[in-house]
């Protein structure tokens, strides 16, 4: 806070970009340990396991463990979350230039899932992208709100972010004989999407957003996670539908979510005690620790969710941000950090209290 | 090529954007339209049928027909077409300071199937974008990709679009039990990747990207096309995994094409008899030369690929746009225009020899 506030976070002195309101949504209840503990016949050992190692505590699902069913879509928690967030900044659709979505599990490959989105919010006769990403779509699409925003053809942005893995539930199978690495999807992962307006124009309690990374930088490297999808001709095959790589993860993800916050860092001036909020990844609870206890922030105030929601995936960053937004003071700092093990991406922004 | 050349394309006197080089990938041999009905048990009525009314008479696939074997992915054909156009434009990966690639048919959910890419022509370190779109999604890439170099923090970007539907096709099927809303995906549909170089900086035979059009334009309408995609723990539903509403296609698309070259001419002040090349949308040898027909160019030349490649979705801007580099002369003006149906969105891009 004793750097000297830039009014601009993009080259050659383009207006600032202002993020106005947050909204979000989760489908259904919060499921505890306990619940699926009980789901799937483990015990209570399995259970502290969860909080201690994982330490997510709950998570909502828009596929019912019990019947299969699964009573949310991502089109539909999105256009919740939107319409939540634009009344929030109090706006229509009509007030919305364009819509941006990041998401690593769309309904449909087409349409992209953004176009139903629209349609269940009213907004039309805009461009629609849906940036197809792990855990660093959200911030991708912030990355090209904030761009769309910058060319000084658009005014005011939606930026969308969520995930649905009900497609990769199966809760009439024996869990007895699903794999580890299968099950631990279901502790680990929540289904939420989450909606953000940006534009060029400030209003209270607003927080500029003064920069965005986003790096691809796994040349040579397997992928930490995959996620296959299955056309109709395909034979259900015998590999696993959702893998991770959870060594590697456990390796690599501390230390780029470091390089991340070095480089806002120095891209800005800010020293590392002029960061009043830190919005670190949210893999889990357990992980999210160690990385903030790794990055060197020492006046950051650290905003995470995942002990309640899960890893929500391309929701995150809105579960954060909607818990800080109004709470920044003008002038104060943060940074939120995104981290894709999938082929490794780096992401992350920083914002600042106006 | 009587009105006044203006110097940029994007608003706010922004500098230029080229695009200096085009690669493109096809699998295998082409397949014509006799080596179809061998496969599918039709006659030589069906056979002519396809040469009158659809006017497709060749594509390439990534399937093997006879064997089911898939032999080539969309991130294997895309690394082909990006190879070629860097060569083209006398690069390699270093020279790239982003990727973005528009597709409908990832070859996995995650990685996103541009790491892949990267991962293949040895890019790294950079943002790389993937936007999840069918027949707009390279146009889609060509305004994010735009927006990069716009924004003065990138100077040369590698755009990519391509699709294999391989995932959409069940060789072992008894095709004469397959719906013909299904079998005409195997008429129309082509596997295809592109790659264009786009650059601040111009070059000899370049084109200046002047304008893109991307806008949504499907409220409260019914998807004219639906590709589905399954997790491992759906049951083979009795959906049709792909589907076309072909009356609504024939409807809206003409007028669809109509307005994007209508908005085109308006934003940059040119007159129909300005355009000296035509790259029209591509569903069809017979749906583009009634809507060639409807559009009013009387100068323009037409581009168009789709006889010999099939509908090969994203990837089709990049065939056209190969088929006019080094034959623009500086002031020729030329229109593209790609429209999707899924949910109705219009899409096209101006260009100008330099």
């Amino acid at each position: 806070m004793t750097a000297p506030r830039h009014t601009s976070g993009a080259p050659g002195g383009t207006p600032p970009v202002y993020l106005r309101a947050v909204g979000t949504a989760l489908p259904g209840p919060p499921i505890d340990n306990a619940a699926l503990a009980a789901r799937f016949g483990f015990d209570a050992m399995w259970e502290q396991w969860i909080d201690a190692f994982i330490g997510t505590r709950t998570r909502h699902l828009a596929t019912d463990l019990e019947t299969g069913e699964q009573y949310a879509t991502l089109a539909e928690l999105a256009a919740t979350a939107a319409d939540r967030a634009l009344a929030a900044a109090d706006l229509t659709a009509a007030g919305i230039d364009a819509l941006v979505l990041g998401t690593a599990t769309p309904d449909q490959l087409m349409p992209a899932t953004v176009n139903l989105v629209a349609d269940r919010i009213g907004a039309n006769e805009l461009p629609a992208f849906q940036l197809q990403s792990g855990c660093c779509g959200a911030v991708q699409a912030l990355d090209v709100a904030r761009r769309l925003l910058l060319g000084g053809d658009h005014r005011t942005v939606l930026v969308l972010g969520g995930d649905v893995c009900a497609k990769y539930f199966d809760v009439t199978a024996d869990l007895s004989k699903v794999p580890p690495a299968e099950l631990v999807n279901v502790v680990l992962f929540g289904d939420a999407a989450g909606a953000a307006v940006l534009s060029t124009e400030p209003a209270p309690g607003a927080l500029e957003l003064r920069r965005v990374v986003n790096r691809l930088t796994g040349l040579g490297q397997a992928p930490g996670q995959v996620l296959e999808w299955f056309g109709p001709a395909q034979p259900r095959p015998e590999r696993i539908g959702v893998s991770e790589d959870y060594k590697a993860i456990e390796q690599r993800v501390p230390d780029m979510a470091s390089d991340v916050v070095a480089e806002l860092l120095a891209d800005l001036g800010w020293k590392p005690d002029d960061v009043d909020f830190l919005l670190p990844p949210q893999l889990s609870g357990r992980m999210t620790a160690r990385i903030v206890a790794r990055l060197g922030l020492p006046a950051a105030h650290e905003v995470s969710c995942v002990g309640e929601t899960g890893n929500t995936g391309n929701a995150l960053p809105f579960h954060q941000l909607e818990r800080v937004l109004g709470r920044v003071e003008a002038g104060q700092r943060g940074v939120g950090i995104a981290v894709e093990s999938s082929k490794w991406i780096k992401s992350g922004y920083a914002f600042e209290g106006v």
